[in-house]
């Protein structure tokens, strides 16, 4: 009954599964080759993850941080978007199959990124917290306020100090951004909307297993880090591993406890790959190996780009590029110019990674940036992070709106969105007689 | 192990029992009253409900309708929230149960607004589709995406014409306004975001029992109302009672049927009483017996206001005062002067309403107002119908969002929040680990 219902336009047919950066990109840059694009993905927008943990912190509505996909490419002639959960695929036969049938491909480009990584540790998948979709986050965003919420209700100082304390676990730049943004929370909100509430009932600790807090970047930059957090009362453990955790105390490395029913997990990703293809060339970070054109092993016709893509011609970058978008917007575009050539026979183009620096913000007038040889860190560090960030977001209303809710936040030290929206009863129900099933993650 | 933890400060206790327009206008108004005021919702927000059907139709975020009821309350030394479902009364022993446990008070105030009617109707009530919470219009933005999306995975136009076609069960405001909101869907985003999908294939229905629309304004403003509708591409059918639904046909009075998948009812709304309260007092319209000083009939220290509340004073509104913000406003700043008066011994004020006009909006530069004998329609009553919603929003950040959010949709005729969330798998399990009890709706 359900078919993807694709036209056969007589033009060689490229299939791009997942709508990030690397994918839309991709699809853009297309737009006057001689192919029909058809991009895949699970939900139908474009979700800007960098300020994913602002959503989940009450700074952003999830709305400003999401963009229609059918919205980027509305006059675009040669494209063609279909929402599908893809289920494999069948590279002998040049076949994707999809939650809404089987689609023929000539090139496929799998962009379908990455997945939090808990390492196998099925204790702390179980009782974890990961922050990878849009959901995810406001998720998290209900549960923070109901933690603090829920603290009035209590009269054992001991139990309030569980609900209040947050983990957060993995010091790369979005481990470092949960804790500074939640302990802004404390700082800013928790005074103002609850009073009762003692300052001291709430702990943040960040908990890094190496030497030093966002070791992508300079020892400067991971000194700054740590100084920022630490002013704003996180409680940084470094070379502190995490042991195990049943959802009521997190048993550290050194064999410390912490006591806490919240425990963030931002120490890894993982790549999600499709199924279909030989064991071999995935990764046990799920990462598939591709050659220096992009192209994924053993295959002519089927391409990896971004955070799915294993590539290791860089000296720099022995274990793969970083998963983050400037790699998966390069590898797109890199990938718009060789599908045209391999059609007409040519000689495909290398990758080559241009590096534009690293940001990280901690909060307010705190982040840190490297461009190139320039360290830098303060205010006009944060500048650049928000300037960065907004031009990246796509679409002029989103623009406005995260704008706003910065400047606002700026001006009042208030966070707007501090609400908690709740499952309903009513509806939920009868809007699920629908054809689309509920998200089955592959990978997962 | 849970408790509501109130202090008791030796100040009467004022209990308040719902955060919308009338709940938060008597708990301000109380601020240097001898009182000790508490306001319990189940929400931690105040819903605006007038834009609730922008949220359903992609046109606003559901964040910027929604303010944190905290952040109302911030410096109000004598207010104390709890985030609580309401379970029932107690009025001989002057306590309210609630899900968090008894509470004591020495004035209560019943504010617990109104809930989609069915008007008993079994086979409706499961299959057609309310709108009164927020989540309820984020998961009616959700199906009504959906339907585009899936309407291009079928190859049977019936099929098609049955999932893309809505009918709106209801003529007031809110039916007007949310047929002409999806009627600017079909016009403004089908041809851009689904050039494969005919305009023919959707077809947009509201359905009113009465002889016109907009029946509590005067004909003017009902006809100019229905060519609006019209003009739009809206099948208005007057005169027609929907006699039966199954979730595929849709079952007319003149025994016309008309295939779809979705019924959205807005043919009216009745209260939500709390249990406790002799069943005599209670109307069949859910709402309240109260006097004119909005006594509930029989008690001296119970009082409603609002939508829940029935009062017969006024000849203009023989069956009671219509379900308006105006009216939950004028009748808690009524009870704000009330309480003080009865704890003091005083006579109590009457309520005297004062009708401030009525507005609806059809779509773009189209509503109808009436001021006074002022009888407005086309793009100015519009922008009056945006000022006073606009002034009308709380919080300076809502105000903004809504604004940008308006003014881009003006100049673009785009909606920039077309987006599916979906339920996800990952987290939804694990932080259900809660105390707070998911909704349960008293009443329903």
């Amino acid at each position: 009954m359900m078919q993807p219902n694709i036209p056969e336009t007589g033009q060689p047919r490229v299939v791009i599964v997942g709508g990030g950066f690397g994918g839309i990109h991709l699809a853009k840059k297309l737009r006057h080759a001689p192919v029909q694009v058809v991009l895949l993905d699970r939900n139908n927008y474009h979700l800007f993850q960098p300020l994913l943990y602002q959503v989940s912190t009450a700074g952003l509505e999830p709305d400003s941080i999401a963009f229609p996909l059918r919205g980027i490419f509305g006059r675009q002639k040669n494209f063609h978007f279909r929402m599908a959960e893809v289920i494999g695929v069948r590279p002998a036969e040049n076949v994707l199959e999809t939650g809404i049938g089987d689609i023929r491909y000539d090139h496929l480009v799998i962009a379908t990124g990455s997945n939090t990584n808990f390492f196998g540790n099925k204790l702390i998948e179980e009782h974890g917290i990961g922050m990878k979709s849009l959901i995810e986050a406001v998720q998290i965003r209900n549960y923070v306020v109901k933690q603090f919420e829920e603290s009035l209700l209590m009269a054992d100082e001991a139990e309030i100090k569980a609900k209040l304390t947050f983990v957060v676990v993995g010091g790369g730049p979005t481990g470092v951004e949960m804790a500074g943004a939640i302990s802004e929370l404390r700082k800013y909100i928790l005074p103002k909307d609850y009073p009762e509430l003692p300052l001291h009932c709430m702990d943040i600790y960040l908990v890094e297993m190496g030497p030093r807090l966002l070791p992508a970047m300079s020892n400067y930059s991971s000194e700054k880090a740590q100084e920022g957090c630490e002013r704003l009362g996180v409680k940084v453990l470094l070379n502190t591993a995490v042991k195990d955790y049943d959802g009521q105390t997190l048993l550290l490395g050194n064999d410390q406890r912490i006591a806490t029913k919240s425990l963030i997990w931002a120490a890894g990703v993982k790549g999600v790959p499709v199924k279909g293809l030989p064991a071999d060339i995935i990764l046990p970070n799920g990462r598939i190996l591709v050659n220096e054109q992009c192209q994924v092993k053993g295959y002519t016709n089927i391409f990896a780009i971004g955070d799915i893509a294993q590539m290791t011609n860089d000296p720099r970058f022995p274990k793969g590029y970083p998963m983050v978008a400037p790699v998966a917007i390069q590898q797109g575009n890199l990938v718009s110019e060789n599908i045209p050539r391999l059609i007409k026979g040519q000689a495909l183009q290398s990758f080559h990674y241009t590096d534009k620096g690293s940001l990280a913000t901690i909060g307010r007038n705190k982040a840190v940036a490297e461009v190139g040889k320039m360290k830098l860190s303060g205010r006009f560090a944060w500048l650049i992070w928000m300037v960065v960030h907004l031009m990246s977001l796509l679409g002029f209303r989103n623009k406005m709106v995260v704008l706003i809710n910065w400047f606002y936040r700026y001006l009042t030290f208030d966070r707007g969105t501090r609400i908690i929206i709740k499952r309903g009863a009513a509806n939920i129900v009868k809007l699920r007689q629908s054809v689309l099933t509920e998200p089955e993650i592959v990978g997962r």
